[in-house]
Order: C-alpha cells, then sequence, then structure tokens
C-alpha cells in the first residue's frame, strides 16, 4: 500500500486538494477552480490533470499512492452515486469512479463535504485521538458529520450527519432552504444568527451596539458585542447555545460520542459559543455526568481535505 | 464454530433465556427467576446452572455453542463492565466475564438490554433483512437501540439509544427518572400517557369517555378510545404520535436507517399509532422522500433473547 494519499475537496467556487503522507502530514495543498459550466462536465478532468500534474513535479509514481478521496457538496449514496448535486450542475453519476478511470485506476472513494470534514478533524483535528466523534459546522448553513469507530455514518440515504435540518423550534414561521419550519441552521448558522439579531432589533426599541450595522449585522458583530456585553446580543448568543446544546443532547442520547467538534465560521466566537453550548447541553442530559466533552474544531478549511484523503485509510 | 447460540435476558423480576440455531431459529426458551438479594449474587450462578443443565438434557456439548449474549437491564461499557445496574443490586461487575467463567469458557457478550432487544428485531423481527435500524421502546419507559451495520451503537458512555431520555418539551414542569425535564419518556411511555390523559381531563369539563376509567386509566384504554372517536383521547394520541414523530425525524437526520421499529406493549395499538408517528415523522423531514420507513416490532418479549444471541454472531 501507498505511503501518501490525497484529499479532494470540491466547493462550488474552487476545488481544495491536499497531498498527503498516510501519517496524516500534509505535504502540499493547492487549488483548482470550479468549473460549472456544461453540468459541471470538467470539473472531474480539472481534478485529475491537476493531480497527475503534481504527482509528475514530486516524482511520486501511482504505485506510492494510497488512494484519493473527494468531498461532495451534496449527498453522496454508500455506492458513490450522485444522484443530483445542485451546487455542481452534477446529475446522476458517480464521481468516485469517474476519477479513478480519470486517474489510471488510482482507488477513489467518495461522501459528503461535511461528513468528509468531521473526519478530518477526528483525523487531525480537534476530534484527534477519538473514534467517535460528531462535528458540528456553523457556516452559512449548520452542516455535521457522525463518526462512530472512525467512519463516516452516512446514512442509507444520504442523510446521516444533517444535522442543520433538525427540527427544534415549533414557533418558527418561514421556511428553512429544505423546505422545513424551524430547523437548526434556521438559528445557528451564520445567516441565522444574524437574522435572529435583526428580529430582537425589529421587536423592541431598546438600545443595541448592534444597532450600528444595519442590516449587514453579520454574526461575527452579534458575537462580537455580546462578549461586550451587550444585552440583545448576549440574548441572541444565549439562544444559539440553548439549541446547539439541545441538539449536542439529542445526539448524546442516540450515539453518545467522546466529543463534539465544533467548526465553521461562526465558531471563531471561541470558548465564548463553546460554554454557551455546554451550559445547555449539561442541563438537557442529567441522567449522566459521563458523556461526550464539546471542543474547536481546529483545521479551520482545510477539514475537507484532510477528511477525504483519510477515506483512503481504511 | 459452534452451530448453536444462547441469549439471556435478564430482568428484574425473571431472566429469559432461549437456545438458538445460529441461523435464527428459536430451539427453546425457558425462564429462571432473578434473585436480586445480596447485591444481585445468585443471578448468574442461576444462569448458568440453568444454561448448563439445558445442554446436558438435550445433549448439546460446549464446542457446538458459539456462544452466549446476555442483555443487561442498565448501561454496559464496550468491555463489558456494569458500573451499577440499580434493577438488579449489581456494582462495578463484569457479568460477561463472570458468566463465561461460569460457563466452563464458553464465549460470551453483553449489552445494555434495550440495545439488544433492537439487534433482536434487525436479525428476525421488524428490521428483518435491514443492517441500520432504530428501535424505540414504548413500554412502561421508553427505551431504544441503534442498529448501524449489523451492530449496536452503545456509545462511549452507554449512553447511546437512550431515545427516551431525548428532550423534547420545554413546557413541562416534572422531573423525569433521569432528573431530567420535557424528556420524550415523560409523553410517549405508558405511564406517560396515561399521565397526559389524566392532565386533559383534569383541564378540561369537557366528556370523555376515558373518564370511566379513573385514575386507573391505562395507555391501552387511551388508544381504544381514541380509535374509538373519543375527541380527548384522539388528541393525546395525537400528541404521542408527533413527539415521536419529531424523534424519529431527529434521528433519520443524524443517522438515517432504512426502518424504525416501534416495540413494546404501548405498541399494541398498532398500525393506528404507527400512521400517527409518520404524519409527523413525514411533515418534519421535508428534506428527502427518500428515507427510512417504520415499522411494528414482531418478536415482542422475544426481542430480548434473540438479541442477546445475536451478540454472538460477529
Amino acid at each position: 500500500m501507498g505511503t501518501k494519499c490525497i484529499g479532494v475537496d470540491i466547493g462550488g467556487t474552487s476545488v481544495k486538494l491536499g497531498l498527503f503522507e498516510t501519517t496524516g502530514e500534509l505535504l502540499h495543498k493547492w487549488e483548482v477552480p470550479t468549473r460549472r459550466e456544461e453540468g459541471g462536465r470538467y470539473i472531474l478532468p480539472d481534478v485529475a490533470d491537476s493531480i497527475l500534474k503534481i504527482l509528475e513535479e514530486r516524482g511520486i509514481t501511482q504505485e506510492e499512492v494510497a488512494g484519493a478521496g473527494v468531498g461532495v457538496p451534496g449527498p453522496v449514496m454508500p455506492d458513490g452515486h450522485v444522484e443530483v448535486c445542485v451546487n455542481l450542475g452534477w446529475r446522476d453519476c458517480n464521481p468516485q469512479k469517474e476519477l479513478s478511470e480519470l486517474l489510471g485506476g488510482i482507488p477513489v472513494k467518495s461522501g459528503n463535504d461535511a461528513n468528509v470534514a468531521a473526519l478530518g478533524e477526528m483525523w487531525q483535528g480537534g476530534g484527534k485521538g477519538f473514534d467517535d466523534i460528531i462535528m458540528v459546522t456553523l457556516g452559512t448553513g449548520v452542516g455535521g458529520g457522525v463518526i462512530i469507530d472512525q467512519k463516516i455514518i452516512a446514512g442509507r440515504h444520504g442523510l446521516g450527519g444533517e444535522i442543520g435540518h433538525i427540527h427544534v423550534r415549533d414557533d418558527e414561521k418561514e421556511h428553512c432552504n429544505c423546505g422545513g419550519v424551524g430547523c437548526l441552521e434556521q438559528i445557528a448558522s451564520a445567516t441565522g444568527i444574524a437574522r435572529e439579531a435583526r428580529r430582537k432589533m425589529a421587536a423592541s426599541d431598546a438600545p443595541s451596539a448592534m444597532r450600528q450595522y444595519g442590516d449587514a449585522l453579520t454574526a461575527k458583530e452579534v458575537f462580537d458585542e455580546a462578549k461586550n456585553g451587550d444585552g440583545m446580543a448576549e440574548e441572541v448568543a444565549e439562544m444559539v447555545g440553548y439549541y446547539l446544546g439541545l441538539c449536542l443532547a439529542q445526539l448524546a442520547m442516540t450515539v453518545d460520542p467522546e466529543m463534539f467538534v465544533i467548526g465553521g465560521g461562526v465558531s471563531k466566537a471561541g470558548q465564548y459559543l463553546i460554554d454557551k453550548i455546554e451550559k445547555n447541553y449539561k442541563k438537557l442530559t442529567p441522567i449522566s455526568e459521563n458523556k461526550g466533552k464539546i471542543c474547536l474544531a481546529t483545521l479551520g478549511n482545510d477539514a475537507g481535505i484532510y477528511g477525504a484523503a483519510r477515506l483512503m485509510l481504511d
């Protein structure tokens, strides 16, 4: 078996790639643009060309490569089949099979990008050293990944780890992107947090430092002002902490991981956010003191390439 | 490897035992009383004596036995350690190790009884033919088991499948046995259903057929009257269906099984209950039409011995 592996994280605007030692060391990372035209037909050939070029430049033979893993921004079936991937324009294809052919037979595995990022954090990030983790990614949306015994629980229909679409709130009126009403994503994503803050400002005349940002208010600013002691911003942060704590409590009662890893742009709020989540998580799991802990993700945007590379090491 | 296996389901008043072909055929089942005195020290010797007697009677040698599995009514750590089992009086013991010694070295594995019952339903019950199922047992309490790739997700701290203690309701005031407030068990267990019905009757003067049963009202009677068209009973059944549907939706977004299997005494309400659950489950998972289905358990009280026996076949 080869001593190198490759991680490919396909995003809507660029593809991130990483060349790794199978021990987990990142040797080189680079990007190529995501060409979405014509149903995304050029994406995999671009990826393959770019990988073959890097291997050639570094004098790495195909035999030295254990394989390439791919994170796809959409649901991936257990056999690698992608029914539809809106972000890339793909329909009814099998990217892992296609990429393997384009790479001259190098083994390729694929998975949903949020699940793959969770695997990356387990391998070399906040969850390093643990076999069972759940990652929650708080970005534009809320993604997640459930890792048990070092393996992704992708689910039988590609819904494994779709934590952002857990229904948590009955009194929501607006619809989530998924068609649901009251999803975690509507509260705890960057967009959700800013929306909650705007709602609070609209519902009251009380002063708040958040008002200076107007409609352009971001989740970062909400948390910054909460840390500065702004009452209304603190209420929003409390609410986000409550619903995330609630979800983590549910997850602990379902698969009981060793560690919850919180990532994505919103997690830059750091320990302040973790403390808000943890307070509610503990309150909602009185059944035992002995349960999964909560930490911050450490790999940032590289979690995807790490996890994709790790796919090849089973 | 042997062609027979033994399933042991230890309950608070009796131990159920089953002798199986490794193909899944139940050859013989029997019970012994659970002697809880003196910290439950006689339970495993009683079980071992009873097993050895049956094997002798049937002329089955130890070599023919692949092993014995044990379902324990409390948390079991991954190595078989039981810190405390209130129902049996056990403290700080390893029943799988002890029973194996008492059986002259026959391999023994153990698990939490609700998890083990789920494995039984996967093997020969409502989940037969599927690798990934979640069982929800609606009895005096609400138990559960998460099975992925034919294996129990017991969790790192023994909390895997503790579905009854998922927090689902913020407006609850009473405490659950676990110390929490607003657990699924407080609504969807047999005791919870009867309590909800009594609450509804106390809160209104409206007529209801449920009133004839007084304080002795049972969950069965609530569902019977709901099926008969009693409005207040229907409201209770709707509520139970809502919270169960909510939990199943959360579980689908977490581990996405192929099948949800609903068991326990309350599940005798049958398809009427499944329909109530399914309506809400579907409403709360608009993200995809393609998701886990819901069915009734089929093994009844034998799920535990089936699952315990199945523990030995990995």
